[in-house]
Parts: C-alpha cells; sequence; structure tokens
C-alpha cells in the first residue's frame, strides 16, 4: 500500500468542485485505489472480468438443480457472449476472459472464439466487450470430495499457478478484475472451503445455490460434513493439525480448478498491484484461499455485492469486506463484481476527470 | 403500464440460461421496465443526464456554505465536463444536457459549449458522454421564501412547461433520464417543499446540505418554518387550504427554477413512457412536486441511492421507492442518478441479450 500516493489522492479530494465529502464512499474508494496501485490518479483502465469454469465430482451427490454438462452448455455461452455477465461487462465496457480451468469431459471446442474477436456494443454508448477463451485445463473434472480429496497436491499447485500466470500475461493490461467463475457444484465445494477456512458451521455456510429445495440443502449440508470428515478437515480429533492449516492442502481436499485458478489471479494480480473484485460464494472461496496463501493480498480484493449465498457473508466478514450493493443476486459468473466495476470506475473517473476548485475558477 | 409487455418479459426471463430468480432484482426491474416501456425487451438505448441550474433568493438567509456565484460557476463546469456527475455520465455512457433554468444575474455564456461536441471517453472503453448546453431560463433567481412566494404563478408554469418541452424534444431519444441539479441554497427549497407535500414535520427534512454545521442546520431549519408560515404552508390555521394543496401553488411559494424544470422533465418523460431516475433529496423534491400534479408519473420514478439528507429517506418513503445503494452521496448534480443508470442498464441488457435455454443448446 502506497501511503504517499494515497495521500496525495486525499489532498486532491480536497480540492475537486464539491463540498468535502459529498461523494461518500466513492472518494473512500478513489483514495484507496490510489494507495493500491501506487498511483494518486488511478484510472482502472482497460477493466477485466475473468470467467472460470470447471467441473465437480460432488456433483455425483445429487447437490445441484442442474446436470454437470450444464457447465460445458454455459462455457459455450459465455464464449459467444449470451450469458448474464456477458452483458453486464458490456454494459460496463469489461473485457471477458473465458477459462476452462478443468470442465468434465475433453476440451471444449468454440467455434470462432478465442481469436479475442470483439462483440461490440450496437448501440455504441458502452462496452467495448471483447471476449476471448482460453484452456488452462488442470484435469477433467474434480474427484468427488464426499469420500477424499478433489484432487492432487501437484494440481492444486497448478490450479494457483495457471491463476497467477493468467494474471501477469492476459491480465497484465487490467486496471481491475472481477472474478467469476461457473461450475455445477460449486456452491457445495465453496460451503466445504469455507467451513475450513472460517471454522464456520457448515449448515451456516451452506445454501441453495442455483435453487435447490431446503430438502435438498440440507443434504448438502450432510454432503459438506461427510466431506469435510473425509478430508481430515472437521476440526475435531479427526483433523491432522498442522497440514490441514495449509490453504494450499485446503484446495487440494475439498476445492475446485476454477477456485484454485482464481485464488492464483488474485495473488498474481495483487503481486501487479491491480485490484479485484470479489463476486459471489464460490469467488469469495477463492478469495478466503487466496488470503490463507499470502495475507498479503488481503487489500487488493475488493466488495462488490451482498451475495443471497449464506457463506458469503461469512466470507465477507472473515475478509472485511462492506458490500457495496444488495441486489439479491445468486448467479455468480462473476455478475455482480462485473456491475460494481461501474462504482468502481465512477469513483476513479471523477478522482481523476473533476475540476479542481482552482481549475474552474471558483473561491471558496 | 403495459402488463402484457411485462408478462412478455417475465416468460422471457424463465427462459434465460440462468437459475430462476438468480439475478434477483435484476429481472425485477427489467420486467418492471418492459412493463413501463410497452416493450417486452428494452434496451434503454441513449441514457441521458439533464442537470438543471439555478438560483434562490433564500441563500440571503445564511443557509449555505457556499455563495450565490458558486451556481454559475458550476454551471460553467458542467458545460465543460470537469464535474463529478460529467465523470459519472461518461462511465455510464450517458449524454448530458445542463439547462439554465434561471441562474442569478445574465444569462451565462459557455464558449465552445452548447453545440453538442463529444467529448469522447479517451480509453475508449466506455461512455460517449456528449455534452449539450441549453438556455430555459425562467428567471434570474428567485426571491427569498422566508418572506413570500420564490416566484409568479406564470413562472412556476413556464418552469414545469420548460421541463415538459425539454423532455419531449432535446430528451425525446433517451432511453432513460437521470434528474440531476444544482443551484446555491436549494437543498433549503428541497426541504420547505418536501415539508409542504408530505406534511412532514421541517426539522425532520431539513438536513446540512453542502455541509453546514449543526448550528446552521438548526437555523435551516427556522428558516424553512419561517418559509412555510410566510406562504400559508404550515399546515396550521395559517394554512389558505384548497389553494396550498395545489402543488404548482406550492411550487410557486417555496419551490424553485430548477425543480420545477425537473418536475416537468418527469412529466414530459412520463407521458413518452421514458423512465427517469431520481437523485438526491432536490431531485426528490421535484419528483414529489410531479408526483403531486399528475399521479400517473409515479410508476416512471425510479430510485438510485438513498441520500444523506435525511428528507431524501422521507421522500423515497412518500413515493415508494427502495434505493438500490447507499455510498454516502450529498452531491447532488446527478450524480447518484446516474451511477444507477449502469444498474438499469445491465438489468435491460442481460435480458434482452442472454441467450435462452433453446438457443444454448441446454435441456433443463
Amino acid at each position: 500500500f502506497d501511503a504517499d500516493a494515497a495521500d496525495a489522492a486525499r489532498d486532491r479530494q480536497a480540492e475537486l468542485t464539491k463540498p468535502p465529502g459529498s461523494l461518500g464512499r466513492l472518494e473512500d474508494l478513489a483514495v484507496a485505489l490510489a494507495g493500491l496501485t501506487g498511483d494518486p490518479r488511478p484510472t482502472l483502465a482497460d477493466p477485466a472480468v475473468v470467467v472460470a469454469a470447471a467441473d465437480h465430482g460432488v456433483v455425483d451427490r445429487g447437490v445441484s438443480a442442474y446436470p454437470q454438462r450444464v457447465t460445458r452448455a454455459m462455457l459455450r455461452n459465455f464464449a459467444t457472449g449470451g450469458a448474464a455477465v456477458s452483458a453486464i461487462a458490456e454494459v460496463v465496457g469489461a473485457d471477458t476472459l473465458v477459462v476452462d480451468a478443468g470442465v468434465a469431459g475433453p476440451p471444449v471446442e468454440i467455434d470462432g472464439a478465442g481469436d479475442g474477436t470483439a462483440d461490440e456494443a450496437t448501440d455504441g454508448t458502452a462496452g467495448v466487450g471483447a471476449i476471448e477463451v482460453v484452456d488452462e485445463r488442470i484435469g477433467s473434472g474434480t474427484d468427488d470430495i464426499a469420500t477424499g480429496p478433489a484432487m492432487s497436491r501437484s494440481e492444486a499447485v497448478a490450479a494457483l499457478s495457471a491463476g497467477v500466470r493468467t494474471a501477469r500475461t492476459r491480465l497484465a493490461d487490467a486496471g481491475i478484475v472481477a472474478l467469476g467463475e461457473m461450475g455445477i457444484g460449486n456452491t457445495t465445494i465453496a460451503a466445504a472451503l469455507t467451513a475450513a477456512l472460517t471454522g464456520a458451521d457448515p449448515d451456516r455456510v451452506t445454501g441453495p445455490g442455483t435453487g435447490v429445495d431446503e430438502e435438498t440443502r440440507a443434504h448438502k449440508v450432510a454432503v459438506v460434513e461427510r466431506a469435510l470428515a473425509a478430508n481430515g478437515l472437521d476440526g475435531g480429533s479427526g483433523s491432522d493439525g498442522d497440514e490441514a492449516a495449509d490453504a494450499v492442502e485446503v484446495l487440494r481436499r475439498v476445492g475446485g480448478y476454477e477456485v484454485g485458478l482464481l485464488a492464483g489471479v488474485a495473488l498474481g494480480c495483487a503481486a501487479d498491484r491491480t485490484p479485484v473484485v470479489v463476486d459471489g460464494a464460490v469467488s469469495g472461496a477463492a478469495a478466503l484461499v487466496a488470503d490463507a496463501v499470502a495475507g498479503d493480498v488481503r487489500p487488493y480484493l475488493l466488495p462488490s455485492h451482498s451475495g443471497a449465498e449464506p457463506g458469503h457473508a461469512v466470507q465477507l466478514d472473515a475478509l472485511d469486506l462492506e458490500p457495496l450493493f444488495d441486489h439479491d443476486l445468486r448467479l455468480g459468473e462473476g455478475s455482480g463484481a462485473a456491475l460494481a466495476l461501474s462504482t468502481y470506475r465512477a469513483a476513479c473517473r471523477s478522482h481523476d476527470r473533476m475540476a479542481t476548485f482552482a481549475e474552474a475558477g471558483i473561491e471558496r
């Protein structure tokens, strides 16, 4: 955190043509972003949304309202700009990077995508919205966490590394990155990770996800409890101490490829002083993993909404993030984080572009 | 309200590639906007921010932290794109229409503005941000409401008419309009209007405005009370009954030119089925006036933030508006309403652009 840049930003805020403090939280965000980026007038140019997709063996336990093949279909949907996050990214003027982190089955072939073709906003008033699709497959879906670890140690490390590499190459020019994901079954994974990393009770952090009924949710809680027990993460006498405290090991045991990749993106972005915006409960689980791997990533994790999934509030509390809005979102994909980009950009744009009292010839 | 269009939008929402209800309030907004506009897939193309500026005789009472000449200086600042709302409009891809509704002194001459020159976003990722400046001067500042009416009946009618005309000509192509304003002293005007139109106690609806201290705020309350009494709007025996119930008469007595003009914009937009987004307490006072003049404008009044000025909550409650966010804004100018445009556009863009399950080849 660059205190000098933050101080310079605070001084500038006092000179801009508005009553002091009248832009409320936007002023605080501009000052914080100045400190984070080291730029007294951060622009957050070229914002991006990264959407990582992967599959999860735990879907065999009947934890989702949708079959596993929907992950693959949605990856195509992201690639062709037909998803909610595609539309929202366009409105906020962000590019989208779609990452296959390990969808079940063979690599997804997408005609015409992956070449960075811009999908221009037809009304010309907002958004460039280029979409790029990349293959960073760690495997072909994880194993069932209810019976053992999701992946091998080398896969967990590879997922994190792929995320760091993605951040430092394909996202290197992004001024701010929204974290999105897709993977049938991944709210169960997120609940297990959140319980393991925060110590919260599984019942408190397990929600309806894409929309299962209360009976199925109760079943999800049981699956999460079983997964924690099967992986020595239930915090009781069966837990294996120090090793379980290693966040990479927690990721290996009850995580997912897309979660690991997003945690890596957060780590890589933070290393490059690029803020990342946390979306819902799955993105939040990735943020918890990144935070546990390297505590200095914390300031670079920015809030968006308060998600409907109950584990999200536990995550935001653990990460000390105050949401910007609550639209009762529970989609994931980065939809809420993408929408929040307009708030961060408005904070920085007004900070950068407003006239000072002196420039406007206004005496105070 | 077109129930068929809303029904069609609701049906479409159920077909889009996301779990039902997972976009939360964005889904509700898209359905509501379909009903309001009569378009099952509303686009809200060409969004605009209108910023109306005027002066107020009540500034002589010492109710503001800033001198009256700041209104004129800020009008120039809007015209040249140096204000907070200018930057936010650019981020959300909205054009700005700056209206001189009656700034004190001669008409403001602005070099190079008023020709609709586009102020392009330099990073190319968002916003067109054309700025147009127009003269709709009703007078050269209003009279002091503490001693009598702010304006003549013909001026009040002229302000409303100018707003309706502006909506139906210069804003005719806008798919959604954010209501902004500027005028030193106008939070005092807003408090008087809110008290008169809702019956709320002056102390409850009078706040620090641009940032006066508690002592000055208490003085503002006294000025508002005096204005209501001097204009027969104090609701007691001195009030003159039916005539005071006429919203145009309330506007004439304790209103302002920019408030009347914005109320007219709301009326004109509603007549053209164009939704308008309410900003802070002054914009909210204009919404109250419009609502009192013609109740069928109500559905077209959309919320943005919950403002820091206490009268704003009273206004939102009276108009049955649920804010989208709370960033502790207290600037006015349309800054919060402009920021909210990204939420409304995200709701409609996702509704319009997302693939259906059938289009994406996903079985449910």
